[in-house]
């Protein structure tokens, strides 16, 4: 049923075209799965999936038939990362960071704490090395992923008091997955890692004090300012969340050098839109919550951001002690950190701190 | 000779596709002609736009012929966009802003002084509005564009004195295009605006004693730290230059839907790829300017930027009074950049200020 609905959707999609463009091959088409870590058209990240999963189809005029199943649909989220490595699904949407319990150099391909950001990210992958690491972390379990898209630097989260100096993080129990939840437990806070779905009941029954989730836009639709009123500016956490289209390898080395390119431009498409419609749509959501519903923006002070430097020292000294290669990943993302952020800081950095300034944007 | 040799280039990079995708139709095939601004194989620029022609050619399998004219080998760098309007060829690849003679509009399609950076351009062309008001000016030239192309927020440029008020800009004679150079012009400063090919000889014989062109990646290969020493960091004139890829209105109205989303998805993954590439390697390309030129490392001061914004509030007010459609841009632009540059500000700029104050970064 899903599926039939599916497959008709895409029918129409294509239709128009069929004249002047190549014909589809209906013997020869090559159908292609996809799991998802999001729930049927979750705002933002969700809707972004399935965008994806329509595009390919789109863009290959039907020659590879994606089907794609959310989150439960056809495994659970965390289920995606087995399925795909068994062949038993081609395809799965997530943020790689899931899987840092398989090896902590996946964290690297999401986002790391006081890591780079998309934009410094997306430079790495595509043009300094970063893809190469990548692929020699995936292969070992199978895999080969891209990347598929971005939350670009999310909010520090949602407090029920506020936050001036590291001891009014002790004691508080938090929302905060990865090693930025690793970051934070070294300051006296007790993490958890909640689904999005259940994150909200866990704050208003008082079962967390705090969570994070993405930035205004995403955090509006979960209503989280019904129960915790400080909204805090830029986490150290996750500086641009990027999220993997993770194939099983052996599916990806036998398609055709043009079903790679088109899938890679369809995800690189999407890699592009994702972050971009949350950077368009965050201000306006941002004055929504403040101006309709009472929200606090503050931001964190040096000596919180000095505290949370200090341990994020540590948690990288633990991730390099792993493994050699889980060392080589740290090491590369570090310098390529340093050598594209020394240029953006004096570069987009820079502008836009005049800019604000002289233009007196807040 | 030329259409030859890339027709069968083409052939060679899709051959291994032959078997599992649709069949091309060789009678069907469109044929895309595509004038460039940029001289053949010139660094970054030039390189991503033969990328571009040659991937809309691989992506459809050949269904769309693409072929592709440098400046000059078909029509002069200038006159692609009446070779295109005219329907002469089919698409260029071009900085909007060359066209402001036409319309003082085209500036805020690519970059404009105190204006939004790459990221910000992006969210607002995509998703808040921007590229409806880019098909109403391209409309009445009987065009349509699309993004396909960036440089990132582009270096102050090249001086062979220190700039240390806006008492030292008055009386220099600077090669600076657009409306930056309007700017610039309002400070006592002489501009001109050259093409690429020439900036070098004028800036050596000292017809012209400063320069702005990209960032250190693109400028290393011009060789300008032969004549000027001193290398600002980025500059108010063009925070984002973006490019389009300006297409004929009849010949795109006439396509089928696959392969406007086709075409669509080729420009908007070099329209990543482009700044990335700059992204990843300006860092590298500054430090070799330094350590193997010699070349003096400055920042424009906060009272020559408070000049610039005085001049650029002149420059809108103008571009304002041209016209009705000039107005709309121009407000829309601006209301644009603050709803989501206040966010940006404190997301990834607050984020990468205090992570480059934490980890120590210049």
């Amino acid at each position: 049923m899903q599926r039939r609905k599916f497959l008709k959707a895409a029918a129409v999609g294509t239709a128009g075209a069929a004249l002047a463009a190549p014909m589809v091959n209906a013997q020869g088409a090559r159908n292609l799965t996809i799991v998802s870590t999001w729930p049927r058209d979750f705002p933002g990240l969700g809707l972004s999936a399935q965008r994806l999963a329509a595009r390919i189809t789109e863009l290959s005029q039907g020659a590879i038939q994606t089907e794609y199943f959310a989150a439960g649909e056809r495994v659970g989220a965390f289920d995606v990362f087995d399925e795909v490595a068994s062949g038993n699904s081609q395809a799965y949407i997530a943020a790689e960071y899931y899987w840092i319990g398989k090896h902590p150099g996946y964290g690297y391909f999401t986002a790391v704490p006081f890591g780079m950001t998309t934009t410094e990210w997306n430079a790495w992958i595509k043009f300094k090395g970063g893809q190469e690491l990548w692929d020699r972390l995936a292969g070992d379990f199978g895999l080969k992923a891209i990347p598929c898209g971005s939350t670009g630097a999310q909010a520090g989260g949602w407090f029920n008091k506020e936050i001036n100096s590291p001891d009014d993080l002790q004691g508080l129990k938090m929302r905060i997955p990865g090693l930025g939840g690793t970051v934070m437990s070294k300051l006296g806070v007790s993490t958890v890692s909640l689904p999005g779905g259940q994150i909200y009941e866990n704050l208003v029954s008082g079962a967390v004090d705090a969570t994070e989730w993405v930035g205004p836009y995403n955090d509006y639709f979960m209503k989280f300012y019904e129960a915790a009123k400080f909204y805090y500016t830029t986490g150290m956490h996750e500086p641009g969340s990027c999220l993997g289209f993770g194939m099983n390898a052996s599916w990806w080395g036998g398609l055709s050098d043009w079903e790679k390119a088109l899938i890679t431009a369809a995800c690189l498409e999407e890699h592009a839109a994702q972050p971009e419609e949350t950077w368009a749509n965050n201000g306006e959501y941002l004055a929504r919550l403040v101006n309709d519903h009472g929200v606090q923006v503050r931001a964190f002070n040096d000596d919180v951001w000095d505290a949370f430097g200090d341990a994020a020292a540590e948690v990288f000294a633990e991730t390099r002690d792993h493994s050699p290669l889980a060392a080589e990943i740290n090491d590369a993302f570090q310098a390529a950190l340093r050598e594209i952020g020394t240029w953006q800081a004096v570069a987009e950095i820079e502008y836009s701190n005049q800019r604000n300034r002289v233009l007196g944007l807040t």
